[in-house]
């Protein structure tokens, strides 16, 4: 392996680690080079709030302007009152299916088209940079090193998934059918008018969200694939990991620690333990797992460039 | 394009379309250049049985040779007495159902080995030669051909999505995420002695069966893409065909019509019009779209070496 490969990786454990890995996968049969990657936080910076937070909120705006009345429900007056306490109360994943219903009834190409127009313009409210470059160049350069050995690249994320897919080939080069997320439904509308059929969002989920457990069994029924690569930074994404790392033959269970305060922020996920809170990075180190440090081991973490594409 | 382009498909009518097309959708941007394929009997033969339901078979035999018990189950009984009137009062949706509790409790590996074991051995009943040959050839150069055009070539099979993963990539160089079918799904078992987790096939649906509508909803959440092809033949294709054929640009639905009692099979699949049954080659010629005579449009069925690649 030439040492112009993955250049914004400083040399060290984890970067040994992933050329390791890299150079044994050569043995692997083609098919079962499989590597799949959590997004938030993973792929692109996650704080201090989820990109789709962002976007539910900006479409949120946009609907209370022609209609105010929305305000007054409960799981809008917490987003947009900042109540931390109501929010928390309600959780996240029932806010989210509020904010789903902004999008009821429009199509596939509508969604995603709001959300790309979404990405044309937002800014990260303390890092000062178009949303769309905060991803991380050093992942976006594995990214690239796996496809160029002939690996199968997919997206798991906690977040929806056409949320993601909407973008998915522009940032990663990663096709819709490679990304599985939380799933909304779609509704079928046949016509006999002759003006032909139409495909709707609903606002329910397709299975549970894609946290956890969860991650595993979709990548099996969405994907059909087993990882030998599993990267992640959350408790969410712990299962999946462990079902990488479980594999014959090579297996690289990759976990991101977000311990660097400066260029990004500085905080750790914590994952359930046979019921006890324990710290991911924790976890990671217990389970043997090769945990990036994005203070130590990164050169560069986000596009000098400000394009959001890859130098 | 040059005349050695699709050389089993004889001219006329049906392959002029087809050419129109690929010729068209040279300026259709590469994003959406996507075709959806039904797999039993649009890809490879139906008749007398559906593969599947031969492995089923098979399977079911050898499960019987362990528990004799087995024979006594109604819907197994149905299948090995070859009591017609049985098998149509349960539905083929609940026999499969229960069949597929053969292989609850083993891995994805196991059931994908387990497919690629039956293929390897499995003969058709009256056309005797290998199962796995039995794709259509003229079919296989329609999905080179879309390939070489950049297209996603997408499977929608109403069969079991790990069923068809299993051989997709051999028989058709489509990989498992890119198949969408009737979903099964699977339990994640967690453990704490330090052996790894396991994952393993429940024998439940996950939604609806892909067939009809489902279809169409199902090529977006799970695949996230529009197709401006697609191609089946029976009634649980039309709700596909017709969502491909009302998108905007070039659109291609193509009707393949068995009616090569020589070669293959002549028989017509009905669908519900507005719930007054219609043969679906009527639906097709109503709609506009290209019907495919299998009888006059191709030069040739199936692979004549016999190997079942495309030669």
């Amino acid at each position: 392996m030439t040492p112009d490969v993955l250049p914004s990786w400083r040399p060290g454990a984890s970067r040994d680690a992933v050329v390791r890995f890299l150079d044994q996968a050569r043995a692997v049969p083609v098919e079962d080079r499989v590597a799949c990657f959590d997004n938030d936080g993973t792929l692109w910076c996650e704080r201090p709030r989820y990109a789709q937070l962002d976007f539910f909120v900006d479409a949120l705006r946009t609907a209370l302007a022609r209609d105010p009345g929305l305000a007054e429900r409960a799981e809008y007056a917490a987003l947009l009152t900042g109540d931390r306490a109501a929010r928390d109360e309600m959780g996240l994943g029932r806010i989210a299916l509020a904010l789903t219903e902004l999008f009821e009834g429009i199509s596939a190409q509508e969604f995603t088209a709001r959300v790309r127009d979404f990405f044309d313009r937002a800014v990260h409210p303390t890092l000062d940079r178009p949303l769309r470059t905060l991803t991380y160049v050093p992942m976006l350069e594995l990214l690239d090193e796996l496809r160029r050995a002939d690996f199968s690249v997919l997206i798991v994320t906690g977040g929806g998934t056409e949320f993601v897919r909407a973008v998915s080939q522009q940032l990663y080069g990663v096709p819709p059918e490679a990304v599985a997320g939380s799933l909304i439904d779609y509704d079928f509308l046949p016509t006999s008018d002759g003006s032909g059929p139409r495909l709707v969002r609903a606002s329910r989920l397709v299975g549970p969200a894609n946290e956890g457990a969860a991650k595993v069994t979709h990548i099996q029924t969405q994907l059909g694939r087993r990882p030998i690569l599993a990267a992640g930074n959350s408790g969410g994404d712990r299962e999946m990991l462990e079902w990488a790392a479980a594999g014959e033959g090579p297996t690289l269970a990759l976990l991101v620690d977000h311990d660097d305060g400066d260029r990004e922020f500085a905080y750790t996920s914590t994952a359930e333990t046979f019921a006890e809170p324990e710290p991911i990075t924790q976890v990671g180190a217990r389970l043997g797992w090769t945990v990036v440090s994005m203070a130590r081991d990164w050169e560069t973490v986000f596009d000098g460039s400000g394009t959001g594409t890859t130098p």
